[in-house]
């Protein structure tokens, strides 16, 4: 089969960069146990850029600092009217001017669409070339509804739902968020690219 | 004296990191000859985070590139109303909402007054940790005004001015801009450190 001879030996477990325990337990969940996945807490540098990009250097510099396969991943939320914007730096915005600040940037707007994007991106080790997944889930931004405990989840309604993302039960949310697309995709290649496990003698 | 016995040497010329001849020449020419400068094109990440902490971590990251000292510049415009954002990601806010959009961020806001920041941060090598010098002018935001040629600065009028950066002479933006007053610090701290430029035999 194409896939078998295309298969890829992966000799360590893959590093998922995240201080996240749960996040760990939802990526080995979904992308099942053929690959073995191990946690650590990276000490990287956030980056400016197109989120893709952003993506894709996080990985290069996280394969560096393991020497091994990595999996690292991103969140963006992103405004129509603001071509994108903040994106990458939403982070600094919630922080700073919070969920009333981000409903005002979009004032002079009557377009309040929006995306949030997930970009997970795997490199084999510190010298392959990372694949990039993009997970993205329409949306528009609303005044805060629902629990306060999760970032930006109370001002992003998705498309087809009269809920924000706070307000929505959790299975619920976990269909259709821009992070379960991106690890579909994730989960996808892993079983299309025949990677085989076999860990090294060392 | 003091400076004398605290005074450095610095073996090799300080490498000021841009690809742009005609800020190594204003630095130059603001710095004077005691210290020579050469410049540098280095291809070295954009951080996210705080000014301070990215210009340190921008001078850090040079320093190790070049393997010597290094002098490193960034710019942020920040609105008062947004805490200091746009700040650092100026750049790409300018890049994909242009004047009008940046305008447009503050439509909520009856407060539309900023600040322009540079920061430059001088490491004297890899293993020194760098010294940051933050210039800042007060000012507000402005729908644009002037001649389009460089970046913001027609939508930002400096306190105490009726017209906007794009507006002023050279030399009368030259006296007050951001730009100038981090760069006056720099030149106070080179001429207190006492460094003491003797190149090496190597």
């Amino acid at each position: 089969m194409a896939a078998a001879s295309r298969a890829v030996i992966v000799s360590r477990p893959v590093t998922f960069v995240t201080g996240n325990a749960k996040k760990l337990e939802e990526v080995k969940t979904i992308l099942g146990q053929s690959i073995p996945f191990q946690s650590l807490k990276l000490d990287l540098p956030e980056l400016q850029g197109e989120p893709e990009e952003i993506s894709k250097e996080k990985a290069r510099l996280a394969a560096r600092q393991v020497n091994g396969p990595v999996l690292v991943e991103d969140t963006c939320l992103c405004f129509n009217a603001l071509k994108g914007l903040p994106g990458p730096y939403i982070k600094w915005f919630l922080q700073k001017i919070g969920h009333e600040g981000l409903n005002n940037l979009l004032m002079a707007y009557e377009d309040k669409s929006a995306y949030a994007l997930c970009a997970f991106s795997f490199a084999l080790g510190p010298d392959v070339e990372p694949v990039t997944f993009l997970g993205k889930t329409p949306g528009k931004i609303v005044p805060a509804r629902g629990p306060n405990d999760f970032g930006w989840d109370p001002i992003f309604q998705p498309d087809g739902y009269d809920q924000t993302y706070a307000e929505m039960p959790k299975e619920e949310k976990n269909k259709i968020s821009h992070r379960s697309r991106a690890l579909d995709m994730v989960k996808s290649h892993f079983a299309e690219a025949g990677y085989n496990f076999t860990p090294s003698r060392e």
